[in-house]
C-alpha cells in the first residue's frame, strides 16, 4: 500500500500509532475541506499526532462524579489503556432499594472515562453478559469502524469476548458511552457512562474550581421486582442522577465563591429532563457538540437536557446555603408508587386502602390531603422498594424523591471535603410564622 | 454579633432593612468572587439597598394576564406587602366546565406578582388548605431560608398558619411561584402563579407596547369528576393558558404596529409545550435566567417552553388579523375525552357507540370521518365537562380546544380596549373555492 | 374602492398581482413600524412585488427529500401554480408494512413544496377525503385569510371542493404544511408535508453541496390493523423519517468534503425528537423563524426538534463512513411491538410465550437476553407488520428500527448518484476481538 493510497483515517491506526503522525500532519492543509467561510472541520479534522498522555492535577483538574467513580487507566507505550467489563450488577438506587442491573466494572452506570485532548486511548471491552453487546462513544470523532453501532460498524461482542477500541481524542468536552446493540433493552438495564475530555490547555477564563459530572437516567422497577423492565415507555418510577434516587443521591459540595461547572448527560429512555437549580442562574456553555461561543450562551435557571445529549452549565457559587437541584417534571421527583394509586384528595380512606392492597399488598393509600405526610409515617411498603418521597431534612420531612439533589455552598468546608451537614441559616433569614405585630403593622387579616 | 461576622445575606434581613444596606454596599468589592473574566455574580450579588418602591405607569408599564389577574400590594415603611391565601377554589376552565382546585386568593392559578428590580417585598402566605404547604419563588435570588423547599429550607406551613417571606429583588425578568411541599399533588391541584420583575430603568429599545403573561398548565379531570387527579402522569385532558381551556381562553388584543412581549411560564406536571404563533416569527429574548444578549436570541415561530422554565418572546404586530397561538402537540389542543374513545375512522358507528356508552354514559363515538363535525352537533356530554373541541368562529366551527388562544391584531381598537370581535378580511384575501375560470386558466383538473 | 382604502395586504391579491406591486412599494416607508432599534418587521413586512419565478439549478440548488418527492409546479402569468389533492393513500412504511393513511397527491407525507423568496405562488387544494379539511402553511407570512385555520380564517374545504390559496413568499427558510381542521385526527392520518423557500440570492458562505429534507412523524398502527389510530397519545409504534421506518428509510449519500444541510421538520403528534448524528458535530443554523445569526448558532451532535418546528443543521462531511443518524429516544428506534410484551430478561420463556400469544397470535416473547437476536430468527409475526428492529448490515444484524437512517460519506460515489452500498473500512480501523498479544502487552486480564 503506497503512502498516497492511505486514507488519513487509517494511517494512524494501521501504523505504529505515534510513528505515522508526522506524515499526517503535513497533509492537513490539503485534506481540509475548502469551507469557504465554514469551520474547517466537523469531525475533528484529519488524524493528528497523539500528544504525550496528560496527567491529572498537572495537566488538568479532575472531575468528580457524585455517587459514581472515574475509570482507572494506565499508560502503555504512550497510549492510555482502559478496560470496561460489561456485567450484571446488584445496584443500590437508594438505601434499601436494589435491583439487578447491567453495568460496567461492577458499577451502574459505568465509571466516567476522563482524558485530555490529544491523548491516544485504547479501550478494551469484555462482555460478561448473557447477550451480545457493543459500546458506542457518543459524540466522539473516531474512525467509522470504532463507532460501535452493532451490525453497521462492527459485529457485536459475543458473551465472553473482549474487543479493542482505539482512537486519539481530537476534541474536548462532555460526551457519553453506551451499548448500541439492542439499545432499548441494554440501555434500560443500565449500560452507559460519561466521558469527559479536557482541553490540552484550558483558557484561564474557562477554568473552574469544581467540575461535577451527572448522568441522568430513568428506570422502571416494579415494586418488589428484582430487575428493571426495559419495555416501559412512559411510566418510569426510578429517576436518577448518577444512578441514585433521592435520598440516595450525593450532594454537590462547594465553597462560597467557587467557579462551578456541572456536566449533565442524559441517556434516559424517553424523557428530556429540565434540571432546575435554586438560588442561582447559570450559563449553558457547552453541548456534546462542543463549547458554545460566549455570544451564544443562554442564561437559565433550568436547563433542558434532551435525551441523547449533554449540557454543561457554569456559575459562581456566591450564595451560601442548601440549594435544591432537581428535574422539574413533578413525577420525576417522586419514587416508586407515586403514580400508581388512586386519587384520594378529599376522600375517606377506608374502602380505598382495601382496594389498593389488592394491587400492592400492605401498601397505604395516598392521604386525603396528598402525600406529604405519608413517607414519614413509617408505613409498610413492599420489600426492596422505597417510599415515594423523602428524607428527613433540617426543618421537616423533605417531600421529594427521584432526580433530586442538593448543592451545598459553604463559607467554610470540612478539611476532608466531606458533606458539611445541613446549612445553618443566619438569624432572621428563614421563612416562619408571622408575628401578631407584623400582621398588625402590615394590615394583614388572616 | 460583630459586623465582620455578619454574612452579607443576613444583614439586611436581621437589621432594619434599609438601614443595613449602606454598610453592605461598602463590602461589595471584597465579597465579589474573583471571576477572572466571569460575570461577577450568579445569584444577584451581595444584598443591596432597596430602592424606593416603584409605581405602575410612572416607573413601569404593567403587564396583563389574560384570563387572570395581578396581585394587589400596599407599601408599608418602604416595603411592598403582598398576601397570598392558599385555599380550595371552584374554578371555571371554560364555560360549563368547573372543578374544585387549589389556588391562591380565590383564583386558579394565583395572581401575577408584579414588582420592580430594587423593590423590597414582603409576602405573607396564609394556609387555608387541609394539608401543609410552602411557596417556592422560582428563579428568584434570595436568602436560602426564603427559598421555600419544605423540610430543606423551612418547615411546612401548617393549615391555619401564616408565614412571612421577605427579600429585595436584585434582578429583573419573568419568574414563577409554586408549592414546593408534596409538589406532585399540590401543583397538579393548581398552586402556582407568575412573577414579573421589571427593570428599574428599561432600555428604550427593549420597551414594549403590550406585555402579556401566560402560564401554561396541564390537568387531568375525569369527565364528570369534581376535582383534578394529581396521579396522572401522561394522559392530561385539560390543557390551559392561565388556567383556561379554549374556548375559555381570553384573546391577546394588539394594535397594528405594537411592539408585543409575551411572557410564557410553564409549570405543567410533565410536558414541555411548544407554543406556536401563526403569521409571525418572534425572537426568544429571555428565560427565567435573565435576558439573552441580542447575539444569542433565536428567531422562532414555535417556542419550546420546558416545564419549570419561562420563555419571553417579542415581535412587532405588523400584520392585522386573527392569528392562532397554541401548543403544537395535537392532543393538547383537544379537551376532555379527545383521546379516550376508539378509533372509528372508516367504521360503522352503531355498535361502537353502544360500547362507548358503557364507559361514558350518553357520549357519542368519534365520527367515522374524525371529530371535526362532532362538537357542533350539540350531542349529549356528561355534566360538568366540555366538548373535545371548539367554538363557533367567523367562518365555521373552530375544531380546536385546550391550549389555544387568538392574537387579535387590528388597525383600530375599541376605545375601552375590549375584544374587537372577529377580523374582517380585506376582499379577495380569504381562501375559498376556486372558480371555473381560475381552474381553466391554471390547467387544474379536479 | 379608492386607492387609500386599500389595505397593503389586499392590494396584491385583489388586483392583477404584479400590477399592484409598484404602488405598494412606495408605501413601505410609512407602513413600517417604528421599531426603535427593533427589526423592522416580524411578519415579512408590507407586501412586495413578486420577483420573476425562480428556476431550479439556475437560481437555486434543489433540495432532496430521501424517500419522498418534490411537488411539481408550472408558471402561469408569472405565478407558480401547485396542486395538492388530499386523499386516502395506501402507504408503505417499510417492506411488508402498509397502512391506509391520508396524504396528498398519492403520497404520505405530501410532496415538498419548493420555491424561492419573491416567488408568487398559487396552491389549489382539492379535497378527496370523506371529511372536511384545510391546509395551514406553518411559518409562512401571508394574509390572515390564507392561514388555513378551519373556522377562524376560512371555512373548511368540503369533500369534493377545490380551494385556492395564494401569496408571495417574503421570507426564506424551512417550513411545513398540514391540515388545521380536526388536527389531531387528520395529522395523525398523515396530512402534512415540508416547504422549502430558498433565498433569492444565497450568500456564498451559506451555500451547500447537499440539501436534504426530512420530516419526522409518529404513528400508532396496531399490528395487523389497516389504518393508523389517531387517538393514541403516548404509545406510538411507527416512528418515521419522511414517513418511512427503518429499514424502509432511504440513506443520505454524500461525497467526502461536501458541505451538507439537513432540514428537519417535526409534526409528530406529541414528541420532540432528539436527532443524533454519529461521527460529527453540526451547527444549528435555522428554525422555522428564520436563519440564526452566526453568533447564536449552537454546536450539537443531537438536535432537539420540538414538534411544530423545524431545525436546519449544517456540517462538512469530512469523515468517510456509514454513520448512523436517529432519534435518541430508545423506543423510537424500535418498530411495532417493541413495547407491548412482558419483560423477560432472565426468565424462562415457555409459559410467557403461551400468554403473549393470547394477545398477538403467533408472536414470540422477547428473548431472555433482550431482543437483539429475535428479529433475525425469522419468527412468525402478524400479517402486515414489521419486526421490532432491524435489517442485515455489513457486519451483523442491525438491531435498530423506526426513526433511524444512515449518512453514507464516500470519497467516490457511483456516477448515477445511487446508494454506494456498505462502507469498506480501511484495514485495522474496525473494533474487533483483542489478540492475546495485545491483552498481554496492555496487562488486560479477562
Amino acid at each position: 500500500m503506497s503512502s498516497s493510497s492511505l486514507t488519513r483515517r487509517s494511517a494512524l491506526l494501521a501504523g505504529a500509532g505515534l510513528a505515522g503522525a508526522a506524515m499526517l500532519q503535513s497533509r492537513e492543509a490539503t485534506a481540509a475541506p475548502s469551507g469557504r467561510g465554514w469551520d474547517r472541520s466537523y469531525s475533528g479534522g484529519p488524524d493528528r499526532a497523539a500528544s504525550p498522555p496528560a496527567e491529572p492535577d498537572r495537566d488538568y483538574r479532575p472531575t468528580m462524579t457524585p455517587g459514581g467513580a472515574t475509570a482507572p487507566w494506565k499508560v502503555v507505550d504512550g497510549v492510555k489503556v482502559y478496560h470496561l467489563v460489561a456485567e450484571e450488577v446488584e445496584h443500590e438506587f437508594a438505601p434499601d432499594m436494589k435491583a439487578r442491573c447491567w453495568g460496567y466494572n461492577g458499577r451502574v452506570h459505568g465509571p466516567t472515562i476522563e482524558a485530555v485532548e490529544g491523548d491516544r486511548v485504547r479501550v478494551y471491552v469484555t462482555n460478561r453478559l448473557s447477550a451480545p453487546t457493543t459500546v458506542h462513544w457518543h459524540g466522539i470523532f473516531l474512525p467509522n469502524g470504532m463507532d460501535g453501532v452493532g451490525g453497521l460498524n462492527q459485529r457485536a461482542i459475543a458473551p465472553g469476548e473482549t474487543f479493542r477500541y482505539e482512537w486519539t481524542f481530537r476534541q474536548s468536552g462532555t460526551f457519553m458511552y453506551h451499548s448500541h446493540h439492542d439499545e432499548m433493552t441494554q440501555m434500560a438495564m443500565g449500560l452507559m457512562g460519561m466521558i469527559v475530555v479536557h482541553p490540552r490547555k484550558e483558557p484561564a477564563d474557562e477554568q473552574v474550581d469544581r467540575d461535577f459530572v451527572i448522568m441522568l437516567g430513568e428506570w422502571k422497577v416494579v415494586p418488589g421486582a428484582s430487575k428493571p423492565d426495559p419495555n416501559e415507555m412512559t411510566d418510569f418510577n426510578l429517576l436518577t442522577m448518577n444512578a441514585k434516587a433521592f435520598p440516595g443521591t450525593v450532594p454537590l459540595v462547594c465553597k462560597t465563591g467557587d467557579r462551578v461547572r456541572i456536566r449533565l448527560g442524559n441517556l434516559s429512555a424517553m424523557d428530556h429532563h429540565p434540571i432546575h437549580l435554586h438560588g442561582y442562574y447559570f450559563k449553558v456553555v457547552a453541548t456534546d457538540g462542543g463549547r458554545l461561543p460566549r455570544s451564544a450562551q443562554w442564561p437559565e435557571t433550568t436547563v433542558l437536557v434532551p435525551t441523547g445529549s449533554t449540557r454543561t452549565v457554569e456559575f459562581v457559587a456566591d450564595a451560601p446555603g442548601d440549594w435544591a437541584m432537581h428535574c422539574h417534571m413533578t413525577h420525576h421527583v417522586m419514587n416508586q408508587m407515586g403514580h400508581e394509586i388512586p386519587n384520594m384528595i378529599g376522600v375517606d380512606m377506608g374502602q380505598t386502602e382495601k382496594k389498593a392492597r389488592h394491587v400492592v399488598p400492605g401498601y397505604m393509600a395516598m392521604g386525603k390531603d396528598g402525600m406529604g405526610d405519608m413517607a414519614q409515617m413509617g408505613m409498610a411498603i413492599p420489600d426492596n422498594s422505597i417510599p415515594m418521597v423523602g428524607a428527613r431534612g433540617p426543618f421537616d420531612y423533605i417531600t421529594m424523591g427521584g432526580m433530586f439533589t442538593i448543592v451545598k455552598v459553604r463559607d467554610e468546608l470540612p478539611a476532608d471535603g466531606s458533606d458539611p451537614g445541613w446549612y445553618v441559616n443566619p438569624p432572621g433569614t428563614v421563612a416562619d410564622t408571622a408575628t401578631t405585630d407584623e400582621l398588625r403593622r402590615d394590615g394583614i387579616v388572616v
